[in-house]
């Protein structure tokens, strides 16, 4: 980002250089804006209504909560006498902040079909009008409130993400089979075979350090202890995955941790969530509809409790996040990474035989490390600080986005965090030992 | 309707006959699915997606199921080599008929975005084509078919109904109060005071003894023994079931039935489904928005148990439907009768201060009597015959029509059943004693 | 009993009558209290603990339960300052009486050690000692008084018969198939043929004319009209509900009620409640422990959705309990009637080939019959009137008694009644048509 | 133990160690076995019965799983052609262990009323006896199978902790509150002013380093990071925490964790368990009854949701268990913490101003370190290696035993872990920043 190289050259005149930061933080807005646009463009005012389940949302509540938090955070902080574009969107559009006000209940998303599609566009277009005047204007804004805007920046590509899964996971009650996008069609050869790279052992330093964006949750810095420790050199593939699953791992209880035994059974689990068998053919769907098992893509959409299961199985382990972002670290993220910008929406097999492969993009890679603050960590003040801390418990942290995230959104110290049941994410498996 | 009239005519050579009954069936076909596309026209495509609970349907599923009923018994069964328009419709669209085959889960319905609304009209434009080939052309369609193709008129009668239910109590979940259509504006001043009309006494005939459509639940005509009875003149007011409102009686056991007052609790029901107590006063959702309450005009969305709740406090009874059936069988169907036609969707206040009022219209009258099968009664054979017979089973009768009904659908011997705790539909309380 | 036939006697002076019908009631008190402890005496203190399912109770809280009617509804009516024997078993031993106080929440009383089993034999003493006193000393007590404690009696019977089904399901539920009491040898042959007898046509009177104890549901007598029928010879029995089951009358939707259908899905039901398939042969849980099937006794423990597919499968019907009561009307409750005195706890099949048979004992005989209240009917006021008159809904009527019901207990105009889904009690099927 | 002291004398002759090692084992399982006996003596047969939640189990449940333990890792695996007491216990007490067959359902445990508390005494009595022909007798026993032994013995002490906390949570839905045994009736001064006591910082080792009997789960050995950190020198007493319930704690959400919000709003908390408000006094269910909250006493039977909200209110935090080791591991475990040893079945306050206090007894002290295995740690070979890891997932480490646990059975290492939102166990707070 901008403001990090700026933060290594002679310092400028404060006052050029904030207006400077405005106009470079509006050009970044608009960039994250229009994503939104354009991972929407291929959905029906339909496909925008319906809430899968509890955990998903429907597309229209994630375009306004995301343009919510702007008017909350930044419009309502800074204009005096703000006129809401909506006073209802205050409670329909709150998501979590139980500092900011009551929320409609998040389970019945789904009953809303006002505001509708447009009627939301128009908010979106609103509050634009409205962040684009502050930002472009002559007035500095405080650097607070910068920072809060900049937030709201990283939070609309988490919900891009989320737009693109809550998709997928409404599209696959569907027993048609819809698409979102045209199937890419070419064919993958398998990767090379996995090989075990070694991590650094002692203290090493931990959490984010520079100057750019990171979330709270990333710092603070800290010194960790590492073990001797091993990495897979790439993530385990679709045909990896299904060696298990015709070993019977889905029948074997002793691969499995206590709760996640239960829930294979209670959920009548024998494969990876968007796993079908048609005709005796294992198939895949995905955001082109239903396709053949790829084997030599990595195994998507398995929960924590399947990660670990197949590491058991194959008498190794899961990495630590410590051990993770010690590998992650040394690298640039990747610019060939398998992120949203690609369009394939889909993970892909590793495409070089030598070093340390799809740290970054393609699936999020479960850690065996529980979601818990770092020490010295305190959440912020306000309402803003209920955005990372009070989900610091029963969650596991992943590491490296997926083909659903956006490469301007990863760093080697982001932490993402989901209970060990979910599936609906691209998440993925790479082995430790 | 026109067959009725022709059979006290002198009849006419068979053949022609025929050919006049296709035409005039094929004029009320058009008549009745003009009315689908007339009562959806205000919905957005938002509107018609949301299933707000496992007993209602989203407005998508009923145009596309209505039409699926006339694609799969008449058109499947006349066209050889049936070419379907949808093969997926047949699971997607069948509502109960297990011997059609396999059925798409009720309670997911709300979770297809797809096919959208456009999707669902072109279906009905292709069935409404292929069906006009057919009644209007030169070949003369068997009597049976002819029929079950009357009966899809009623059942898309019945869906039309619920269509207008199902969009109020979606909208109800709305915090914003969205309206389906523009408030009436007038003032309704109180009705005169209820009186008791006795009824007959003794043995009596009872069901459909004519020549038109009725459904098999009507018949067959069997004698009924009826004790000396009375019936209230009118229906009870929202005024009158605010006094058992007020004077606490959802905290009174002694009023209700077990299973009303475990429902009363485990709901937390104190007012009928669509009162809300906004700043000290009382409101009603309806479909013109939030409203206050109308205390002239009839108690509505009450459910049996309420009902009977009333009725007992009251020191009096619900009609049973045999007495009901004396009463209304002496009558037309009124021509002022308050049905979906005059486009109030709302119950209005008793008109006329003398004799039996408000039996056809305004709402369903709740009786006293489970829905079971009158002596002698078979359901028909084949899939049609899952129509009526096997819902008898933990349900009232309810009688008369109401605001949201067609007048042409109801008729004195009209059975409509739902269970003790449903208050969605339109429904009300007259009094017997 | 006595009353019945000194009504008939001339008239003696009243008080001499009155202290005679108090020394009756008191030998008719001693004969059902010691009946309790008769089926008790088998169960150890942990079998009087369990309740394994919200619809059955711990025996100790039938005993208890039974033992409070007496103290709540007698004793402290009529005794000045009268002392409880625990003021708390006011709470926890009341059922469903609102009018008289809160209840101890139904479905966990299985979570109460305390008071132990010696504990309530106390508390059951304690009472008998008062009731003693109240009815052998020198005072005469109030009529209405009398009548009170005499439905005490009759309500204790009802709760022996749920003693023994409730201990019957308890101990269904343990692997281990524990015997209540010990199996009965004999060996039965096929009864004969089933044979049709026809019933009764017109107007008829029905309902409880007599002189002696009947509950309030039995009224009042009323004139019902009854069309032309034949009611079956017999109970169907295991053979012919085999057949039924090896048919796939389980996985055939055509049969069954709509909720019947639900509920065989949702409960997984392929057979009666306590038919287990062992190595291949079917066998039966007892009281007397895991038996084979015998197929000559009446099938048992069918819900009424059972009942209603079986007939419907056969062609025919259930009876009506008006006709059910016009066949029992002509007979004396049998004295080979199989009831509880038996020590069976079983049906057996029936004995004779001519004429009707089984009408009472052995199984509680489903009717088609929605339980309702006869015309005219009004519950007693105050806390006894919650007795019966607010179950009237989504229950059918059962007629006859069963093989754990008291032959003193039944009469041709009784009422029992349950949801068509219940199981638990000794229920079987007599065919109409 | 025995073991450990000779570990450190000379070595003598093999044979005579082993022998001397098996009679000081028997003599330990006396002990052991013997206590069971003991906290059951004051249960009556009933109170041997109640499961009250699906997390505990019934009295008798405990008692025969613990002997099963024995004979089935033990004595089936010595004996040759082992015959056992009762085929059936094989499936009826067996808790989890997947490897050794079918388990009866946990939450069905409570539907069992046979096999009886005499019979299970009887089993006791029977695996009694034969354990000790086996290790008095003249063979050698097999180094692991005398492992196996000592596991036993160390299993069957947790389970006499969970008899006592699952009696106190059935007797608690109890509305009699009955006591389990007499009341003590000191009263108690506050304790000193809480102090902080700062730990060590740097690389420092973790885990179970001895020679005698260690859970797998508390090693590997391995060097942890210690950041600076201070411990409070004693457990939160009652009053302490009565502040945080009276300043309205638990109706502001921004004290708590998401999950632990939900939880208070689903489970309705608004104090801990057991507390409850009578008259306006603050009371507290113990195991001798209701009694008024001791204010000196420590906080008892909260959740972890609940201690780190009290933390976070208070501005501290609550100790990771690396901290809570290291301060624990300079310290015997003290010969006057209040173990179950001593018949008060509470936590008491704390005696003394002087120095860290209340490690070891009266409560399990939450720590904030999810449950996961030690760098290294791998699960033992077969059904014995379901003891620990597989529960490895969404519970949080308590540390130090309580007022429930045998003092014998406690180490600094000891790692116990629960559920964040369990609160039948006796579980306390200690602060940490």
């Amino acid at each position: 980002m901008a403001s990090s190289t700026e933060a290594t050259a002679p310092a400028p005149p404060a006052q050029v250089d904030r207006h400077s930061a405005q106009r470079n933080l509006y050009a970044q807005y608009r960039r994250v804006r229009q994503q939104s646009d354009r991972i929407s463009e291929p959905l029906t005012p339909e496909d925008c209504v319906v809430q899968s389940m509890p955990d998903a949302s429907p597309v229209r509540w994630h375009l306004a909560h995301t343009t919510w938090f702007f008017e909350t955070f930044v419009l309502k902080q800074v204009i005096e006498d703000y006129q809401p574009v909506d006073p209802a969107f205050e409670y329909l559009f709150n998501s979590y902040y139980n500092q900011v006000g009551k929320q409609f209940p998040r389970p019945r998303r789904g009953l809303l079909s006002r505001p509708g599609l447009q009627d939301v566009k128009q908010y979106r277009q609103a509050i634009d009008g409205r962040i684009e005047e502050l930002l472009t204007g002559e007035s500095q804004l405080d650097e607070g409130l910068l920072q809060v805007l900049e937030l709201g920046l990283h939070h609309e590509q988490q919900h891009q993400e989320l737009i693109l899964t809550d998709v997928k996971h409404m599209l696959s009650c569907n027993p048609c089979w819809p698409a979102y996008h045209l199937p890419a069609t070419k064919e993958h050869e398998a990767p090379a075979e996995l090989s075990w790279i070694t991590g650094p052992e002692g203290v090493r330093s931990m959490g984010y350090a520079g100057n750019d964006f990171a979330y709270d949750n990333e710092g603070p810095v800290h010194e960790v202890l590492l073990q001797l420790h091993e990495l897979a050199s790439r993530l385990i593939t679709n045909g990896e995955y299904l060696e298990f699953v015709e070993a019977g791992g889905y029948r074997q209880p002793q691969h499995w941790l206590s709760l996640g035994w239960n829930t294979v059974g209670e959920q009548e689990w024998n494969a990876p969530l968007y796993w079908h068998q048609v005709d005796g053919q294992w198939c895949e769907f995905t955001l082109a509809g239903l396709e053949p098992l790829d084997l030599a893509a990595p195994v998507c959409h398995v929960s924590f409790f399947e990660a670990d299961a197949y590491a058991r199985w194959r008498g190794v382990r899961l990495p630590t996040e410590a051990e993770w972002e010690q590998a992650a670290s040394a690298r640039d993220v990747e610019q060939d990474g398998n992120f949203v910008e690609s369009g394939l929406y889909h993970p892909m097999p590793a495409r070089s035989s030598a070093g340390m492969q799809q740290l970054f993009g393609d699936v999020w890679e479960w850690t065996s490390s529980p979601y818990t603050p770092y020490p010295g960590y305190r959440p912020p003040a306000g309402a803003i600080g209920e955005y990372n801390g009070k989900f610091m418990c029963n969650q596991y942290v992943l590491r490296g986005g997926s083909c659903a995230t956006s490469e301007s959104h990863i760093r080697p110290t982001y932490r993402n965090f989901f209970p060990p049941d979910a599936r609906w994410q691209f998440t993925g498996i790479r082995l430790a030992r």
